[in-house]
């Protein structure tokens, strides 16, 4: 039986079905939202190769009309050019109905489409059919949508929520596993910020998981999108600050993105990195014993993610984490731990405490 | 003193500040809401060069950072073209601090710098300064953004309410008098979908209004800024249907508008004749009495709006009509009216009755 998990948003609320198998029963679901008959399905052409059968044989079977719209495999996708040709596609495929939009693929799929969506018409329905853990786990849930522009990533965007999200398991067999490593640094982070009895799990069942058995893969998806959708619940457009934990390890994370021009260590990856200078942040401010902390980065080297920095300058790193967005001037606000499970905000961190953390993993 | 509208949306209100020479307080009003320091003022250079130091004076004196962003004066600017280089202009003035965006002009200007204000990181503030009679009656108020594509007008936009409405009557002292009777279409919509006292008003008034009488603008202003506000208070996302009323004159007035090219007609004359024709359908079904239909046409005509279709060739309009976004496949909804003040919503009215309204303004 899929698990549901209820995202009870007091203007948009909706579900998120989890498990092996679900997509099968798109043409259900959908058929009980109510958003029209015409699946505009945007994703990419690998996606469709793989996958294409699979989205369209149960809308199909349900009456659904059902058009794909490819882009490309790339964070390219996400980009302000690709809009005039999208938003055309849409008009010309509802000339004469209402489509809704299907964001079939990962996080970039998902939040271009889910963005093209919120706009088109001043918004129409999208539901997420998440294709990799990462997007299972964390971008398809909440309705952020972004695009990047050539000044900088993400600058463009809305909250702009789902009707459903269908994360069905199965898909992630085909994912590699680096893209499956990706997407557990996300699934730690739910574990370290929120539930030490996901952390349990994880530690215990990581050769379970790596190995995509379906029973470990469905509880840490189930898992982690109630810890984000509880969060999300609570400050839907990231105006209340309950958000911010998201953030543990995404702060100096992106900063290692960024610093290495996004092609050295995938999000992922980076974020599992930026966990790791979170906790030694967190050590010397003594507001964590190092036993917690060599247990998260115990977890971190065995699911096979990075735990040393290569081939960045540390300078390049503090010039970019001085540019992320979530700051202004020169402070900063980083999201630290006082235990697994504990969050703390803290402001203004030393420079020289953020350098040697930083320092430590390299 | 100004006369203060609150537009009471549970989870957006703001007030509409309406009189002569409210924008004189701009910076006092703009302190208590807060919304930082750095204003950018997103306008085009003819209202600058009007305009620009009666903005910028208030604020300044009020201690906030004043920036000027210019874009094309034509329904140019509303195009996704333009967003790249809006977008890059607030990165770069924000890149240390969070600015807000003034929407200092006419409809135009005020749909896409809110537009722009609703996608950069997902929202930031913004307040309308609107500089037409169109603009300060019906465009800046209700929180409808958009842009044009190639494809199609306003295809693309958000809901997204400014944190205020400054809606200052000396600005419309350099308005030529077309623009003025643009605006009095739209006034002229309000009284009769929803106000009989207006309507006395404005036939009794017409010649002060034109003459730009402050005392007449101000009552027409802040009576039409009031009765939009109550419309959208009751269907802010136009999900309830009860924002149709608003369509009155405007399903027909849009396809004349295409049909023409958009150079024959602007939106207001266009609107006044849709609002002829709509009244003309009104009285063929016996909803409308033919006295009243006549009063409604004898004002359009006292404030000197067009009151026949000229170089527009019927079939263009019908044609033109039902590809309006509202419509799906050949049915149609019409605002029509059973009064002065009283509307009432038909659906799929005969071709031959709208054939034949549209011929009697030929």
């Amino acid at each position: 039986m899929p698990k549901i998990i209820k995202v009870s948003l007091r203007n948009n609320p909706y579900h998120i079905v989890c498990g092996g198998g679900t997509i099968d029963s798109l043409g259900t679901y959908l058929s009980r939202l109510k958003l029209g008959t015409d699946a505009l399905v945007i994703t990419n052409s690998l996606i469709k190769n793989k996958h294409g059968k699979a989205i369209s044989a149960p809308l199909t079977r349900a009456g659904f009309r059902v058009k794909f719209r490819l882009v490309p495999d790339t964070e390219k996708a996400k980009s302000l050019t690709m809009l005039p040709g999208l938003i055309r596609s849409i008009a010309e495929y509802g000339v004469s109905k209402k489509p809704f939009i299907i964001a079939f693929g990962g996080g970039v799929v998902g939040d271009l489409a889910g963005f093209v969506a919120s706009i088109y018409k001043r918004g129409i329905p999208y539901i997420q059919v998440p294709t990799t853990l990462l997007a299972q786990v964390d971008s398809a849930i909440g309705g952020k949508t972004a695009l990047d522009l050539a000044y900088g990533k993400n600058l463009v965007g809305a909250f702009y929520q789902p009707k459903l999200v269908v994360s069905d398991i199965g898909l992630l067999k085909t994912l590699s596993p680096r893209q499956v490593r990706s997407g557990m640094a996300e699934v730690i982070k739910y574990a370290v910020i929120k539930d030490r009895r996901l952390f349990n799990y994880l530690e215990k069942n990581s050769r379970d998981i790596l190995a995509l058995k379906p029973a470990a893969l469905e509880y840490i998806v189930a898992r982690s999108s109630r810890i984000k959708a509880d969060i999300v619940i609570g400050d839907e457009r990231e105006t209340k600050g309950r958000r911010t934990v998201l953030n543990f390890g995404h702060t100096l994370g992106h900063a290692i993105e960024t610093a290495s021009g996004y092609t050295g260590y995938n999000h992922g990856e980076a974020v599992g990195l930026g966990m790791l200078i979170a906790c030694g942040i967190s050590t010397r401010l003594r507001l964590l014993e190092a036993p917690a902390a060599e247990r998260i980065a115990g977890l971190i080297k065995c699911v096979g993610l990075p735990v040393k920095i290569k081939d960045v300058p540390l300078s390049s790193i503090i010039k970019a984490h001085y540019r992320d967005k979530k700051f202004i001037g020169p402070s900063n606000k980083l999201v630290l731990i006082t235990g697994i499970g504990k969050t703390k905000i803290v402001n203004n961190v030393p420079l020289r405490v953020i350098k040697s953390a930083i320092k430590a993993v390299m």
